[in-house]
């Protein structure tokens, strides 16, 4: 018998539908394989390739723009918002438009092609998350910017165009729909209970256990209630916290370790499957300490979404979640 | 430069961005081809392959699940929810769920393997939107049910498993989130303006024509001012009717009309792309008929989506609405 759930944070509706699982082609698992490529703009010795850099962790050459790093971050060369120019806010009738001001930058996270987040060591992660909240908390300081979304795209079913390990940070200066509904359901979850939903779930699922992944000191891995899509997983600190980028150097730790332990847990269980991974924190232009709480989301790429989601913003999730936590647990080390 | 553009039904971004048109892969495009299948299970004669019809348009034969027939609906043989049982809402600590209830059903739109709604004529394409209509009037007189969505997945990459041409009908017991969203967005215009917002749409696009595409008597077609997706395009009839099932037969053969006619565009212009076509109408179990105006959404699959847009529900569409409207004008005749 399939199941309606409800997401606790936007009041989303999916559908658990395990029957689905018999249809062919539903399930497939895809894996990621890194090709070689000697025009990669992203590894060491192609710094020409790229813009100037904005941001880089070096070895030994302290010189910019060339050879010795173990990070860069650059301007994405075809982004999808300028970060020149004034916002210019236009009616049109009944519409309104502004023009596309934003930043568009790519985190290289490692200098070395085949390297991946699973395979790099616990250190080189943390770097890239550390280099993450260098970036935030720079671009935060630019008022025309309400809202700053990082994100990967692991493999090109999941929408990469280059195989090199990166992530990607874009600037907004609106809050975009899917934080939004977050942040009103959390704000609404606090109004009616004076406790922040994230914590609330946090504390249920590390006491229930049928979703709760994995866990260290800082950070706990679960897979929610209500995932729209197979194998979604939430990486979420213990500690209220709404903004990822006040994320201390200790706990940017922990998520890197959580992180990689749970990406090569997919990868044992998934056959490297594609993956999208986001970092949801809260707008830094309104208050939302007390009831937002900032978390990285994982979604392996194994189903393909169609009309009936378009349509409706109602997914159809074919495996439940106790299963991907399961599955997920077992695959641990 | 980029563009952001607001959606004036549910407020929601979008990133018109067609600097990203350069980027290799943006924009594939993928034809559909229809493969021959001796096994298919939609074909005349193969109706024991399929669960019992609950409605056929016949030539002759009076007989069910037989050969005679110009169109079937029949259960989904995979159902994403089952139709047996109560909806039993429960709490789990902080969650909850109801079973899945719900009908899931087929609409057969041919007897014919190699037949789409863009070859058929305008009379078989008229019995297909006249079985969706019955299956409407039938199905909401369950009152478990709060919505009905139709929509269609025409080839492999909109998420079609079977090529022989059908559309999709799903029950639901609650009101999914994208309409939702357009309904509140609809009744707060009305509330300010005293006017339905897809009436306004109407006027200011027949007015404007940049973003206009086709029309006839009764219904209009066009590029939506801030559309998700490249050459995403929208029907919707002229006068002012919240439910679709309402529609009278001559609005059903106008729609046919221009329905076809768009599709035959699509095709000459974008090579036969992949599509996802979908018919959003009110909900009928609150009073909506003010204010909401149901339409049709046809959306080619030309891009994929990756996971900036997961993480934000925000958008970035390569092609301007205005340059789209524009090709599938030329298109025409």
């Amino acid at each position: 018998m399939s199941e309606l759930r409800k997401d606790p944070v936007t009041g989303r509706w999916v559908i658990i539908s395990t029957e689905r699982r018999k249809r062919h082609g539903d399930f497939r698992l895809e894996s990621v394989h890194i090709a070689p490529d000697p025009a990669c703009p992203f590894c060491e010795g192609h710094e020409k390739m790229t813009p100037r850099e904005l941001l880089a962790y070096r070895r030994a050459n302290p010189a910019p723009n060339q050879a010795g790093w173990e990070l860069r971050v650059v301007p994405n060369q075809f982004p999808v918002l300028r970060v020149e120019g004034g916002l210019d806010r236009q009616g049109e009738g009944l519409f309104d438009k502004m023009n596309g001001i934003g930043a568009h930058e790519v985190i290289i996270e490692t200098p070395r092609h085949e390297e991946t987040l699973a395979t790099m060591s616990d250190a080189a992660v943390e770097q890239v998350l550390w280099a993450f909240r260098e970036r935030v908390l720079d671009l935060k300081q630019d008022r025309r910017f309400r809202y700053i979304i990082i994100f990967k795209n692991h493999g090109v079913a999941a929408g990469a165009s280059l195989d090199h390990s990166h992530s990607q940070l874009i600037a907004l200066p609106i809050v975009p729909r899917e934080v939004r509904d977050e942040v009103d359901g959390a704000r609404s979850h606090f109004a009616s209970k004076e406790r922040c939903v994230f914590c609330d779930i946090v504390r249920q699922e590390t006491s229930d256990r049928r979703r709760f992944i994995a866990e260290n000191a800082d950070m706990v891995a679960l897979a929610p209630y209500a995932p729209r899509f197979p194998f979604e997983t939430w990486i979420l600190p213990k500690r209220h916290q709404s903004l990822f980028e006040e994320t201390p150097r200790h706990e940017c730790g922990s998520l890197a370790r959580l992180l990689g332990d749970i990406l090569r847990r997919m990868n044992k269980a998934l056959v490297s499957p594609p993956y999208n991974l986001l970092i949801h924190s809260a707008p830094f232009v309104e208050p939302s300490g007390d009831f937002y709480h900032w978390h990285v989301e994982i979604i392996p790429k194994l189903t393909k979404v169609a009309g009936f989601e378009w349509a409706t913003g109602f997914y159809v999730n074919p495996t439940a979640p106790e299963e991907a936590a399961h599955v997920l647990r077992e695959a641990g080390g």
